[in-house]
Order: C-alpha cells, then structure tokens, then sequence
C-alpha cells in the first residue's frame, strides 16, 4: 500500500502541538496532525453537574463541534439544524470519558473542567487528535489551578493520547488521513495512559470482519503511535510559553 | 466473586428466544436474557435513505428505545424530552452497523430493513441482547422476502451475536447484570460472526485501564458466550412458528 | 354487517388482561383485546408536579406511545422526530384526566402514579384498552403503597373503563378494530365508573353528524361493553400473582 | 347558582359577529361572546397537503393561538417555548374536524382553506366560539370562491355552530364563562349542524361523573344555545359589508 | 414618485390609537397606521429575569408575531413550525431595547413589564408602529402601578415613537406601506425620544448604497414623522377611557 | 479617556488579516483585530435556495457563531441549546445583507458563496471583523471561480470594510474593545464601500440617546476606521499565498 507523502504503514503524519493558542482559556491548544488541526481549550467552571454536587468530587467533560468548512464539501451547522448528530455525541462522550479516567476528581474538587475540541480542518483521526490535544489543554487548567492555590496536589494520575488504527487494502496502518479513512475494511480507535494500558478500544469492521491476529497487529501499532505522540506532547508542556 | 443464582464468571444467563411475538411486522421477536427483555421488530420498507438511491444498493438501520419502567427508577421518555440522548444514539448506531455487517445490501435490492428493539425491562446487556434478537428479526424479514420472492438470493453472509464481558472486582466476568455492569472496572460489548470475527470490538475502563492480559481474557470469555447464544438463536430459527 | 370470526356488533373481542407482565414496576399489566395488545406500567415517584406542591395532594398522569411497528406500515417514532403529535397528546390526557377520576389525590398523598401505556401491537381501541389496562396497573400500585404503608387508606373510589363503540355501515357497533374504525361514520370513546357513570364522552361524526336516538343506541353498547371489561378487570385482581 | 350580569341558566351571554375585522384575508370575523373575542380568519391556498394530492379532494384545516396576554395572566407564547401544548392542538384537530364535517372536500377541488383562530380575550368558551367564528370566515372563503368562478357549486353542505354546556354547583348551565368553567363538575363541548345533528360531543367529568339524566339535560341547553348562534350567524351573513 | 391615496413624500399615513382595546391587560392598544395594526399589550409581572435579581431594578421586554393571515399570503405559524425566525428576534429585541431606554429601571421597582405586540394586518412598518403602540400600553402599565401604589414615582423619563423612512425610485419617502417597501433602495428605522433624540438608528441599502446627504435627509423625514406620531400618542393618553 | 495600549480614540486596534488560513476552503481568512480573532471560510455551492431557483441569480448568505471560550466566561454552544441566540440570527443576517450589496447576484450565476465566521476569540468587535474579513474570504473564492472558468466576469461591485464606533465616557471612540463596549452610552456599527457609501448604520443608545453632533462624530471616525481597514485588505489580496 503507497500513502501520501511516501509515509510509511507504522508511522505518524507529522504532528505538532501549540499551546496558548488563545489567550482567554485557562488552557488552549491547537493540535495539527498532518492536515488535520483541532483547537482544544480547557475551561474551569466553579461547579458540577446536579449528579456531583455535595459529593465533594469534580468532573471533567468535553465537547466537540467541526466548523462547517473543516471538511470537503461544507457541512451544516448543528447550531442551525438545532441538534447535535449521533456521530458528535459518540465523540463528545468518548472524549469525555478518555479524560475522566486518568484524572482523581476528589482531588479536583467541586468544580468542572470543560474540554472543548473545535475541528478547524479534518482530514481523519479528529477524535483521537482531540483526546491528545485535550489532555495537553487540561493540564495547562490543573498547572492554572495548582498556582492559584484552588487545589493542592495535582490530580493527574497519568498522561494519555490516543490514535487511530486500521486496516485499508488488507494492509494495517497507523493514523488514517480520511482518504484512506473512507476506504478502510477495519477502523479502531484506541486511548491509552503513559503506563501502556488501555482507556478504549473502539473497533469496528466495515465490511470485512477481523480476527484475533489483526486485532493484535493493530494494537502494537497504535502502541508505538501513541508513545510518539506522548513524547510531542511532553515536549510541548515542557517549553515556556 | 459471587454471582447472583450462583452463575459462573464465564456462564450466560438463562436465554430465550421467542420468534413472532406480535403478528404484525416481518420479523417480531422477544430475547430474554435473565431480566432483561428487549423487543426486536424487523420491518420492510420498499425504499431506501436519500444516500442510497439509484446505487441498486438496500439499506439496514436500527432504532433502540426503552419504555419508560424499562429501569429500576422510571426514564423520561426521549419523545417527551423532545430529543435522543447521546447513549441511545450511540447504541443505535452500533446495532445498524453490526446487523449491516453480514448482509450484502446488493443483494437485498433498495429497500430498508428497519430494526426495531424496544427494551421492555433492563438488566443489563441491552445493546447486545438488542443485537443478537434484531440478527433473528432480520432473518425471518429475509425469509419473508425470499417467500414472496421479492428477492432471488438470500443477502444474509453470516449469522451475528454480541455479548458484554468485563472486570468486577478484579475478575473478568460474562454477561453483565445491571447491578455488576454499575461496579465493573472495565465494560467491553463485543460482536462476532459465526465464522468467529470480530465485528465490533468497544471496551471501556472505567476507573481502572486494562492491559494486553486482560484483553485476551476479556475476548476468550465473549467467544464462548457468543457460541451459546448462536445455538440459541440456531434453535429458534429451526423451530416453526 | 358482518364482522370478523363473526362477532356479533354488540359484542367485545376476546379480553386478556395479564398482570406482573414485567417485573419492575409496581403495575405491569399487558392487556389484550383482540390484535391490540397494550403493556401499562404504574410506577410511584415521591414527589409531585410543582402546581401540586405543599398541596398535601398528590397526581395521577399518564403517557402513551407505539412502538414503530405496532402498526400495519411502520410509523416513524416520535423521539426521532423530536416531538409529539398531536393525536398522542390527546390520548394520554385522556387517560390521565380519566384516571384522576377515580383516585382521591388527598388520600394519596404528596407522590405521582405514572402510567405508561406501551402499545405493542395496534388494531383499533388503543386508547379504551389503555384506559382500562391502566386501572388495573393503578390498582396495583396501590396495593404495593398500602402493603409498604405508605398510604393508610386505599385512594381508589370506583373501578374504570372504557370502550370504543361506533356506526359503521350505518349499524350500531361495540368495540372496532382498525379495518370497522378506519370506514366508521361514527366513532365514540366513553369512560364509564362501576356505578355506571359517565366519565368522558368523545363521540366524532366522521362524515355523516349522528342523532340522538344513535346516541342512545351508543350509549348502552357501551355500557354493555364496559360491565364484561370490568368483570375481566375483578377477576383478573383477583388472582394471585 | 347565580350567574354573572343576572344571566339564566339557559341563556348565552351577547354575541356579536363582525366580518371583514381585517381587510386582507378571504374571510375574517371577529366573534365576541360575552368577554371572549376570536379573531377568525380564511384563507385559501392553491394546493393541498400531501395525503390529499391527486385525489381531486380539498382540505380544510385550522389552528389556533392565544396572544399571551388574553388570559388574566400572562401565558408564554408558544412560538417563544418552541411548540404546541397539548391544550392547543387538541383545539385545533377539533375545530378543523368540526368544519370539515359540512364541507364537500370535492366540490372545494384541490385547494385548502386554513381557518386560523386568534384568541384576543378569554373568558371561557374559546374553543366553540372559534367553531362558530370560523364557520362564517369559512362562508366568506367560499364566496370569495364562488365570485372568482375558482368553484362552481358551493361545497357547504349544512351550517355549523358550537357551544359549551356544563355542571356548576349541581346546576346544569349553558355557555360557561372562565369563572363557572373553573370550578365546573362537568363540563362539555357540543357541535351541532343546522338541521339538528351532532358533529362532536366532548364531555368530561372534572370530578364527579354524570348520568344520562344529566347528559340529556346538557344535548337540550346546547340545542337551544346553538340554535341562537346560528340565528347571529344567519344574520351577519345576510349583512353587506 | 406617486403614493397611494396622494400621500406626499413626507407624510404619515392616517393614525389611530385605542387604549383599552381588550380589558385584561395592564395595557391594551390597537394603533393602527394605514392598513398596518397591531395590538400592543403591557402586562405586569411581579419577577424579575435571573440576571436582574437583587438588584432593585426592573425590566422592560417585548415580544413580536403576526397572525398568519397578517400578511398578503398566509405565513405559517412560529408556534407550529417551533422556532422563531431571525426576523422576528432581531424586531422583538429592537422593542424592547427602545422601551427601555426611556424607562428607569430602579424606579420601577423588581418587576417586569412585557409589551406584546401582535400584528393583525401588516402593510409595512410593524415594528416602528410596535414601538410607538409599546409606549402607550407602557404609560397605562405604568399609571395602573401608580394608581395602586405599588410605584412612588414615575419611571418614564422622556416619551418615545418610531418611524420608517426610505429611498423609493430615487425619493426620501416617509412611513413605507409594504407595497414601497418591497421596492425600496435604502430602508431606515428611526427611534426618538419626546426631546428630539435618537435611541435607534437602523439604516440598510437593500442595493445602492446611500451618502451623508441621503442619511441627512432621512433623519429630517423621520423628525417631522416623529414629531406627528408624539401628537397622537399625547391626545390618546389625554383621553378619558 | 485613556484606552489600553495608549491608543487614541480615532484609532483602531492592530490589524492583521491572514489569508488560506486553513487549506480546504476556496477562501479562509484569519482575521486578528487586537485580541479580537474571526476565522472566515467562503464556500463555494452549485445551488441556491429555493426563492433563487432558476431566477440565474446566485445567493451569498452568512453564519455566525463563537466557540465557547471565545468569551471571558464559557458560553454555552447553541447546537448543544438546540437553537440559535436571537444575537447570532441578527449578527448573521447583519454580515449576509453587508457581503450581498457589493455583488452582482447575476454575474456570479446560480450558485451560493457561504461565508462562515467562527470567532475564536472576542474581545469586542465580532461582527465588523466578520464583515471585513468575510469580504477577502469571498474575494479569494470568486477568484477560485474566475480561474475554473465558472464565471466570465467579477461579479464583485465594490470593497466593503465595517468597524464599529460608539461613545465611552461621553467621549467618541473608534474600534471598541469588550471592556469600552459594555460601558458604552452609544454602539454603533457601520459598513461601508471602497466608494465611500453607506451599506448599513445600526446605531443604539445603550442609555443616553444621541443627538446630530454625536452622530456626525461617529460618521467621521467610523470613516477613517474603514478607509484603514480597507488598506489591510488591499495588502493581503496582493500578497501571494
């Protein structure tokens, strides 16, 4: 199988990742991989859905949208058709959870981090871009929290990225662009922690079911994908911005 | 782990299959899966989706609904609220893209299988239970096609069940009730073939992420409940009605 | 006129009422009258309406609904299309107001009886069998709030039920199904108490306006009609469960 | 009882019926009974709704509104809730049913009349007050059919007025206004043609259920109520405006 | 250019103020300009929104609708199709701003005044005649709060009405019927205070574009229309009603 | 009145305006006006509502939205309210009508330009900086059609820039920032042509009504603004991309 720009099955497109790409949210981070670009932006809110409240405990939850030009043909506005699709709830909630899991809400406190993920350009993978980009985008919210004094200890209990996986032409390949998304037999999501466990594994066949064997391809690349993307996004936290 | 009426972590419920359950649509058929009980209609409808059109191409799609006293404490309907929440859009989705993944819609002609599962009582394991009723739903509605030679071949590539595993209390166990489903680290709804692929693999880790072990602990589990959900269904199939 | 299985016009279709058809709720009755097959659920929420608050009055309400394909062609679901038709509304205030008519809201106390009516499969009285399903759920529900002594006295003042009558082909009909009721000329829904009371009169002239000796004509099929439906009501509270 | 301005059981309270209140539309009547005044306007449009085209057969439908201060106090517009009560469309599915019952939809040819019902004061009776308002919008609609050669026999096949009779402290009364109507024990609408037959009968027992004593008494009030009405309507249409 | 009914460039057309055109309303008056009417109610609530709670101060809002048959064909209705249109948001926070700025929000107390204007017959210029209607309804709210005491002194600091001017076929006309509004190349609405004033300027080039010596023009027709309108609100609320 | 920045009250805030900010759109514009950043993609559709068909004439129509931590607060997203803000619907329809005055609807065939503006941050200002960078946005996709030979001729009649102006502690300022818009007395946008006429005035007195002189002021200022504004979108469209 032949990708674009001569990029091999087991790797990344090229990825980069801006912190402070706005100046308003107590995190904002523009996230590119290859063609696709996300802005995430963490904001703290001083209280917790009606389900949390008098726990003690916060809570972390996102939300997703795509500007009507982010894809090919422009896409209507969910703002305008007054509902949001199945496929943008599936995302929200997934990003959602991703983030849940690898932060201590005692630890938090009784208030919300709101992750919004706005996809300003989509060429595949905007959903695993988002649990990366957000994560990035969350800990500059916890850092805001810590140095205001809100919180003690920092309720980060692990890093977390995720990637995209999958099966085009018989072949398995790391990160699909949407042209090789939309022809694709299998296509996996996977979100894993810095300690190399599982979060999610959302896989789905196409048209051609999968076995045993395939599953267990797809899961080593998706590991080595998302060590790479750890390793962008520690450097990204790490430079003063 | 102690399970309620002493099941074993790898064993099934008690499952029951009852085929033409209401004598009005194509297909009708009641699971019954311990407590849990989901509805699963098959209609026909001699059109397909806007996006289908003049491709020569059919169409399967899925709505799942629960009533109201469905749950322990009553849900507000969804036509009340005026809207779908994202867990009923997200489990629709997943029926209609598993039953389609063993049909050649080719073969099926432009018309539409809508499968109907309304759950009547939740106890866990409604989206698979709503899977492995609608593969029977869709059989009969296929076999009333192929009797009314509306259509020559039958479209049907392979059977199709689903089942949930996961880990309560540190063990992997089959089969969720609600009350394990609450405490599970880790909730997995997986749907196979019955040549044994994967069709959709969707684990979550709740608290706890999971690592390559469990997985392959999780996926044994699922494979045998699958294989005895795939009898059940054979013998259903086998019976008149 | 000649009726189906050659049931006489002053004559109902064969009753069933079955109770604890599900296990959750405090009501669960499947009534069948002929094809029409309708699940009514009774659950308890302890609280009340905000115009009933601090009254020391509790209420009674109710909700209806089809699934897709209880009728011959497919109806598209109201949670997909966002909101209720108008012919929905009606029929569950009905069968709220109706049901209100007989329960002392005093007695009852600050707490909700919810009544959702589930049709199953749809041949002509929906609404009537709701009505009289519904009464038998109440009852239940009531008898669980005096077993659990939550209620000191039963609230229940008279039974209830209801039936359609009509003028199809110019003659005088008890109970239509969907074929009588889709050519009726006249189509009337009257609820009556034990004591032989009136609770609601809907009677419509579909095309030709009635007199009032077909009134009268109407009026006592009807009271006919309802005195076998609350003989199946009794006995079917009468066994036990 | 003792009624308002020494009112008798048995009498309406002043009707006045002004045609042409606005100058645009086909048909507009302004009804004023008693405190309550309808706006009812006709307007024709040249097609049909979709079950009905094809057929030859018109359509006549209605709808009705409040403007939110017509109530003592203010009710939220619906258009600012985003839909229709339950109260609203009950009115007018019965308002439409109610005029469609003397009008031959062939005759009319493919066109529809919208009968819009604006609600300016309510005081009790806004429902019937808008059947009889909008009957003679309706006649102006079909004159206006008729004078452009559009029709060639007038499709009315008989007149039609309604009225609401009730219970009040134990005493049959006719014409309830808001004040008698919110404590009334029965209270029921009647639609009658101008030669003596019912259209629709709806009556509720609010809290204590009435016998056929009390039902005859109701039919011979609102007998001679609408025969009053007609005698207002008869004689707005034979003014020229 | 030639008006209709030899009205000249810079002249109203005919105007008439009711008050107490209904008798629940605060408030209640039909203004009438040409064929354009609207009935403006002002009603009294004793609450406040969230946003101006604890704060001593009032509000002052409005809303905004046509009847369907306001209009030369019939306009479907907002409550039916279930959302309002820009249009009629954009007019409604128009009113509602221009009322306010004439009112001291302190002085009126924590309650709100609602200004509904229902348009019966619309030939242009519905929202400047909303306005200038707005503010009677307002000053009778206003005198009702006094009468009863519940206001010590007066809010209303100035008086206000608006008016609509435009380029038609090359003229700066005054007071646009629909008929040159349609046609119209610069469309404006003013809003002024009794002191000469503006509170609103709203000016669109439907499709030239107009210069400093147009817009000169413009305000001078809108003042002397302005000034004409402030007459017939004076001697409407020097009558005795 | 000292304003942040040591900025003068005729000044505008720094002007940067970023072309083929994204990659996908025919035209997609960053436009930064201090801390104020739009994106403006045009879209490029081969078909027109319903009131343009088959007329020969195109449509260019706006939408609008914020991201919700463009905003000091997070904003709630309109597509999770299920509706759009009467601000947005005004907003949009305010950039819609300002983009369609400078083009030949003809000239540019039946086809629509959609210009979305997404505001990734606020910090006053929004919609004049949709206008003038939704102007270059469209100008690179009439560009786009002009080289695919879609079109024979520019359909664009002139340059259109928008700023707004207002008055801050009494003192007329230019180009306001969040901060001075919400304590000003007056707000007022205006759009104009490279040929130095008016397309749009919308001017609000917040609370102190405005008198001629003021008026004036604000012509003057707003004026220069544009004149500086239409310089940094010259310069853009000539650099290279």
């Amino acid at each position: 199988m032949q990708r674009s720009n001569g990029r091999g099955n087991h790797e990344l497109r090229p990825v980069k990742i801006t912190r402070k790409f706005t100046n308003i949210p107590e995190g904002s981070v523009l996230i590119e991989i290859g063609e696709t670009r996300v802005l995430c932006t963490a904001s703290i809110e001083e209280k917790v859905p009606h389900f949390q409240k008098g726990t003690g405990k916060g809570w972390v939850t996102a939300e997703y949208a795509m500007i009507p030009r982010a894809t090919q043909t422009r896409t209507q506005r969910e703002a305008s058709k007054g509902k949001l699709t199945g496929r943008t709830m599936e995302i929200q909630r997934l990003i959602g959870r991703a983030l849940r899991s690898v932060i201590d809400l005692k630890k938090l406190g009784e208030r919300t981090i709101w992750l919004d993920c706005d996809v300003l350009q989509a060429d595949g993978g905007t959903r695993t871009a988002s649990i990366t980009g957000a994560y990035v985008a969350m800990m500059d919210a916890v850092q805001f929290l810590l140095e205001k004094k809100l919180i003690k200890a920092n309720p980060v209990l692990d890093s977390l990225a995720a990637v995209s996986v999958g099966k085009v032409l018989g072949t398995g390949v790391l990160d699909l662009e949407y042209e090789e998304d939309s022809q694709a037999e299998v296509d996996m999501n996977i979100v894993m922690t810095g300690s190399g466990k599982f979060v999610e594994i959302q896989g789905t066949a196409e048209e051609v079911p999968f076995d045993r064997e395939d599953l267990n391809n797809f899961l080593e690349l998706a590991e080595k994908g998302i060590r790479s993307l750890m390793d962008v996004q520690k450097s990204a936290l790490e430079t003063n911005t």
